[in-house]
């Protein structure tokens, strides 16, 4: 038997949209990796009848183990605890070695904001103090401390409450797993391994039409949860499986490099923007396929861009990553024409003949960039992101895209990219991603 | 009696985390607006038992009206249209004028991809066209019809089907709320108003305490639904209430004013994006405290940026908005010191005096975006976003802003802001935005 677990999110700001919930899928990973089988998720406001549905639910579908996150604050529409505690037949009592030990945190809080009402933190503190009898208390990591609930009669869900803040979230959780609060609960969990294929460039239903193929040969595919998703243009497949069907995903995975090896760039889950940064470090990606994965290290290269309808999200983008500044130039974000002609070094005339959506003006950004800012490697980026400026000859989604390097011919790319302005901004640094990888992996 | 209603959102890449959900929070607006209460939303993966279960627990839970979103694709795992047949006890009939319809759509697709499998095509087309009897469809944004479908005895919620993809689930939507397809579900709908305050500069506990006072003073507050949220830096208060509660909320509004004028800074909702882009155009923000909202209009004043730490990420925001290349000029990324000298200008002796990450170069920056693009107004950034390059002196997440025109002083700050990496960078951008429109209401 595997564990069955199941998350419950509350809060209203998350129900209604105004905060996404990150600790949702934050802990969806960390249950993969304890081999334990995410089932359901469920969203409620901060009402606590809500909040007893949610859990009755989960009892009612045989759920073994269930999260909560958030509601655990100091005021009095915080009501997790008190729920959780009764949905589980415990009383509720106060905790004075916990009390204490949240008020040793609130002390530098009161220097620092003095202005505070002493006596609304007091009221606070013993709340957040009050715990179900029997509960084990998971450490504060900000002022309010975790709890692991069993059943009283050891029938239904173990239940751990955590705070909302996926900074006070996370680290509990892990300290919670390494100190083995949660062993009980987690007994008898599966190890699952999980694979990820990265493809771009090819709709989604040719993986689909893949699938089938590999059924007709023979692959054994009820032992694989394949699920395939597409994500910022890119197509990822990712397959989850008990470590006896290894086979059969080799199998798979031979058929998708068999049928699209010319779409398929990543085999270990890595991005592109991974993969592009180890280029740029000279050394080769381990998931590229085709990679011997020795690391075989080269020169690092550096690169700059010039960007006009992405606005800074490609240099944003190629910056993201810690260390980038070991390869990353700068980028001149080129919106107007003017800026294109001073700053990046387009010829006036060459906008004037070609317009500024042209691949002569992406290619002649690219070489700007790469002159101008000093770069082995120069990106440029031209287009029109819509909603206005699109014409019969040049719609709006028509992106323009160059690459150049000191070795071989600048790579030229002009797609239609579908979707409104936020979307064609997006999957144009995308786009160009993808061309930066060609570039270097050919040069 | 109000109408509730729950969003079953299904996916496995959704509910692993893989994909994150956009469609729920975009329709629990809609519903929102429509007066209709959003109490649920539950994430199922792909698998037909679990959607049947949330499908029951909403039953369960008297709700009145379920949309769920995905699993309408064309292949054998998208399984929303049959479970949804099933529960409510319709049979799965072919719908041949859907089928034809959807064949229409597919040919030019046909086209531009010619090697795709003619019979996969022709199989998924079937599927998509196979609905429960008695259904309404909502014509298809991409290949996917949705479905209104009601209890077969009158009993139950109605459900309503809708693609996974945001941009055909959001037309498809729009349409069926217009051409009325919605309304026998939405009858006794009531509706609620809703109102955001937008604060920048205080911690979340000291609205926690002005509700208190609130509460103190006599403020009717049993008749207001408040949430307050911390989002990128900036405190959301959203009150929502039945019309007959207005001037409850007036009293909040007015105490929230008072108490906190000079972190206010939006009383329509409307974000620092909006208003400086309002202000750029010459307008003064109608939801800024103390417009009159008479929209006088000035000349057009145009902006360029120079940022080192945040990559890019300014100027992409600054860009985000349709319309932005009237005001935007462009940017220079200068991320290493060599570009922060030759394309910004900013002398190499103030960097190796100060340091790369002062106030000094910041307003060197600015100065620098201002005169190389010709812009009106220059903002700087440089700083620390880490995780690596912090000391003692100047750690991680100290970031330094500067904000010149031609009229008035530079307007300069130095912050110090929390996170990771890519927390500091996104603050950043937060600060300089509300630096930039206090610079431009001042002048």
């Amino acid at each position: 038997v595997s564990v069955r677990a199941g998350i419950v999110v509350t809060g209203t700001e998350v129900l209604t949209g105004r905060v996404s919930d990150r600790n949702g899928p934050w802990l969806a990973d960390r249950l993969h990796e304890l081999g334990v089988e995410l089932a359901l998720t469920v969203i409620v406001g901060d009402r606590p009848q809500d909040m007893r549905s949610a859990l009755r639910f989960m009892a009612d579908e045989r759920i073994d183990l269930v999260l909560t996150s958030g509601g655990l604050g100091p005021t009095a529409d915080d009501l997790t605890a008190e729920v959780v505690g009764g949905f589980q037949g415990r009383e509720m009592v106060l905790d004075e070695q916990l009390q204490e030990q949240i008020a040793e945190i609130l002390r530098p809080l009161a220097k620092r904001w003095p202005n505070l009402d002493q006596e609304a933190i007091r009221h606070g503190n013993r709340k957040q103090a009050t715990i179900p009898a029997g509960a084990t208390v998971l450490a504060p990591v900000g002022t309010a401390p975790g709890l692991v609930v069993p059943p009283r009669d050891g029938e239904g869900p173990t239940i751990v409450v955590l705070p909302g803040p996926p900074r006070e979230l996370q680290p509990m959780w892990t300290r919670a797993v390494e100190d083995g609060a949660l062993s009980e609960a987690l007994k008898g969990a599966i190890s699952y391994r999980q694979r990820m294929l990265r493809l771009f460039g090819i709709p989604e239903s040719e993986i689909a039409e893949t699938l089938r193929v590999a059924e007709r040969e023979g692959v054994e595919l009820s032992s694989l949860e394949v699920t395939t998703c597409l994500k910022r243009g890119e197509i990822e497949v990712v397959t989850r499986y008990e470590p006896s069907a290894e086979q059969a995903y080799e199998a798979l995975a031979s058929l998708v490099r068999a049928r699209h090896g010319d779409t398929l760039f990543s085999e270990d889950g890595s991005s592109v923007d991974e993969q592009v940064a180890a280029l740029l470090r000279g050394r080769r990606p381990a998931g590229a396929p085709g990679s011997d994965g020795d690391g075989a290290s080269g020169p690092t290269r550096s690169i700059a861009t010039a960007e006009s309808c992405t606005g800074g999200l490609l240099a944003a983008r190629l910056t993201e990553l810690a260390g980038s500044s070991e390869y990353f130039k700068g980028s001149i974000v080129a919106y107007s024409n003017e800026a294109k002609v001073a700053l990046a070094g387009v010829p006036a005339r060459l906008i004037e003949a070609q317009g500024a959506v042209s691949g002569e003006v992406a290619e002649a950004l690219a070489d700007g960039a790469r002159t101008r800012l000093d770069a082995d490697v120069g990106v440029g980026v031209t287009g029109i992101a819509g909603p206005g400026g699109g014409t019969e000859e040049k719609p709006v989604g028509l992106v323009c895209l160059s690459v150049v390097s000191g070795a071989g011919e600048p790579l030229t790319r002009s797609v239609h990219l579908p979707g409104g302005r936020a979307d064609v901004r997006d999957r144009a640094t995308t786009v160009a991603m993808h061309m930066i990888r060609r570039s270097l992996l050919a040069s």
